[in-house]
C-alpha cells in the first residue's frame, strides 16, 4: 500500500543521484529554469525546468544545466523537463533536444486528450530510452485513464491536490483523501490487469503527492498517505534560484492563512492574456485588487488595463493592494523566508524523516 | 510542535475513557445521536451528539446516552454535544440540561460573532466545571481570534479543512497546510502572551484535525501534521449507528473520486429551506440533479419543487440522478462499507499507529 522496497529501488535505478524520501521541484513555467532545477538535483532531489507551453528557451536552459551537472553513469542529464501539453501541438520538433540532452524525465500535464500522451511517451523513449515519463493528474478518474492509456506506460504519476498553487483542476480534493484513493484504485487496476493476463506493460507507477506540501510536516503526511515522495512548487518560489520578481517573492513570504488569502480563479489568466486553458482548469493565486475588482463586477477590459498600468510599478505592483499575479498554493503561510533551493530540499527531506521517526515509542 | 506528553496527559485526565491517538465523531446534525456517540466513546473515542441549531431533541438523546454509559469517576457523561451557535440565541435555556448530564464537552461552531462564545464557555463551566469547551474553526485567523477571545479559554480547537463534508467555510485550505499553520501560529501566540505576562488563562489548546480524514492513512497524516487527534464525519455516515436514510448511506458508500463528485455549494441549503448560515459558510455534498439544474440556471423555486417531489421516492431519491442532499466530504471515495462505529474507531486508530510505526527502519 505504501511505496515498496521494489519501488524505492526503481527510483534509485532510474535517478541514481537521488536521496529518499524523494523531493521534487515542480516545473513552474518561466520560474523553474536551469539554476533552480540543478540546485534541487544537486541536493538529492529531482529538479525540473518548466518549459510550459513555449519550449523556445529550452535549449539555452538545457545547455546551462548540462554545463553545471555531469550526466549519470547511464548517460541521462539528472533533471527533468515539464511541459503543458495543450500548448504544444507536437513533440516532433523537440525530439532532437531530448535526444541530445537525455533528460531524466519529461513531465506531461493537461493534454487536450489523454490519448495525446501516447505519442509523447513513445517518441521520447525512441530517442532517449532512459528518459522516464511523468504525468500530472488531479483526480482518481484521470489517474485511471492515464495508467490505462495504451502506449503511455506512465513511470511516475504526480497527484496534485486542490491546495496547489498555479494551474490545476477547478474542482478537486486535497491530498489527504486524493492520494490514498489514487494509490488504492491504481493498485487495484494494475493487479486486476495482471491477473487477467492483460498486464503486459502495465506497471504500477510511482505516486508522488503535490499540492499544499511546503515543509517537513506536509512531506511526512504525504508519505503516510502512501505517496512515494513529494513535489513542491510554492516553497521553491522562496528560493534564491527561482526566477521571479522580488515583489512576487516578497509576497509569497508575507502571505499567511492561504485558505483565506489565495483563491482558485480564471481571472488572473484572463488579465495576463493567458488563453488556451480549458474549462476544467484554473489557477490558485494570492487575492489582490485584480481579483476583488473582478468580483465587484469590473469588466475584463478595464481590469486588464488597470493590470497593465500596474506593471509599470515594478515590485510595488505585488501585494494585496497591488494587481500583479502571485500564483501560490494554499500552504503559502508556511513559507517564511528565502533560502537556497538545496537547503530547502535537505531541510524538508531530513525533517520529514525526523517527524516520522519522532513517533517511535510515543503512540 | 507535535502533541506533547503533557497534552496527552491532559486529554487522558479530561476524558479518562479514551485511548490515544484520539478519534472523535463529528456532531453531525440529526445524524449523530446517542447511539452513534455512545458507540464511539465505548471504543475509546469521543462521540458527540449533534444538536445543531435545534436543541429540542437533546434531552431525550442525553437521557438515552446516560442510560447506556456510566459517568466517569469525576462525574462527566463520556460524550459531548455539538451546537451550531448562530441558530441558538442563548445558552441559558440549556443550562439545566448541561448541569444535569455534565457532558464531557460542548463543541461550538459558527457563532454570529466570536465574542458570543465567551458566555457559552463561562455559563457552561459555572454549571458543569468539568465540561470542556471545544471550538471549530476553518482558518488561521479564526483560530487566533478564538484563542485570544477573553473568557473562552478554549480547551480543544477543531481545525476543519476544506475537504470536509457538510458545513464549513466557503473558501479554505486542506488540512495539509492548515493544521501546521494553526499549530505554529497558536503556539507562537500562547508563548508570546505567556512571556509578556499576559498569559494567565491563555492555555495551548489541543488541536484536532477535521476534513478529509476517512481512514488510517489520513489519521496518520494528521498526526504527522501536528494534530493531537482527528475528527471524522463522513466515515461515520457509513456506520450502523448513524441515523440517516438508507439511500443516503448507500450513496456515501457508492461515491468515489470526491474531488470531482462532491462540491461546496449553498444550493442544497436553499432547496432544503435551511436558512441562517452566513455568507462565509456553505456545505460540501455529492453532486446530483439539484446541483446540475441550479448550474444550468433552473431557479430555486422550481428546483425546490422538484426536490420536494423527489422526497416522495424515499431511498430512490438519492444518487447522481436523484435530488436528495448527500452531504459528504471529498474523501468519500475512501468509505467503502458500512461498519459498526466502534469497529471504525478501532480500525482507524490502530491502523494509523501501524502506518506510522511501519516507517521504522525504512526511511
Amino acid at each position: 500500500m505504501y511505496i515498496t522496497m521494489d519501488q524505492i529501488q526503481r527510483l534509485k535505478n532510474d535517478y541514481p543521484w537521488i536521496e529518499t524520501p524523494l523531493v521534487v521541484g515542480a516545473p513552474m513555467r518561466l520560474i523553474a529554469l536551469a539554476d533552480l532545477a540543478v540546485e534541487i538535483s544537486k541536493a538529492g532531489g529531482i529538479g525540473f525546468i518548466g518549459a510550459g507551453t513555449d519550449p523556445t528557451p529550452l535549449s539555452t536552459e538545457l545547455a546551462l544545466a548540462s554545463s553545471l551537472l555531469p550526466p549519470t553513469p547511464s548517460g541521462v542529464l539528472p533533471i527533468g523537463i515539464g511541459f503543458i501539453n495543450w500548448g504544444i501541438p507536437s513533440i516532433t520538433p523537440l525530439l532532437p533536444l531530448l535526444q541530445h540532452y537525455k533528460p531524466a524525465a519529461i513531465w506531461l500535464f493537461a493534454p487536450k486528450a489523454i490519448s495525446d500522451l501516447a505519442s509523447w511517451a513513445t517518441e521520447t523513449r525512441k530517442v532517449s530510452p532512459k528518459t522516464r515519463v511523468w504525468v500530472q493528474v488531479g483526480s482518481v478518474a484521470d489517474a485511471v485513464a492515464v495508467v490505462s492509456e495504451e502506449g503511455v506506460g506512465v513511470d511516475v504519476l504526480v497527484v496534485q491536490g486542490s491546495d496547489a498553487g498555479g494551474h490545476g483542476l477547478v474542482r478537486g480534493a486535497g491530498v489527504v483523501g486524493l492520494v490514498p484513493e489514487v494509490v488504492d484504485t491504481v493498485s487495484a487496476l494494475v493487479a486486476e490487469r495482471t491477473e487477467a493476463g492483460r498486464g503486459r506493460g502495465l506497471q504500477m507507477p510511482i505516486i508522488l503527492a503535490a499540492g499544499g506540501i511546503a515543509e517537513k510536516r506536509g512531506m511526512a503526511a504525504a508519505l503516510a498517505l502512501g505517496a512515494g515522495g513529494v513535489v513542491m512548487g510554492t516553497r521553491f518560489l522562496a528560493s534564491r534560484e527561482a526566477v521571479l520578481a522580488k515583489g512576487y517573492q516578497d509576497e509569497v513570504v508575507r502571505a499567511t492563512d492561504g485558505g483565506q488569502t489565495t483563491v482558485r480563479t480564471k481571472v488572473y489568466d484572463r488579465l495576463r492574456g493567458t488563453t488556451g486553458w480549458d474549462e476544467r482548469h484554473n489557477a490558485r493565486g494570492v487575492v489582490n485588487r485584480s481579483f476583488w475588482d473582478a468580483e465587484k463586477g469590473v469588466g475584463d477590459e478595464k481590469n486588464k488595463r488597470l493590470y497593465e498600468e500596474e506593471m509599470a510599478k515594478g515590485d510595488a505592483g505585488w501585494g494585496v493592494e497591488g494587481r500583479m499575479t502571485t500564483y501560490a498554493g494554499a500552504s503559502v503561510g508556511l513559507v517564511k523566508r528565502v533560502m537556497g533551493a538545496g537547503e530547502i530540499v535537505r531541510e524538508v527531506r531530513e525533517g520529514a524523516v525526523e517527524v516520522l521517526e519522532g513517533f517511535r515509542g510515543k503512540l
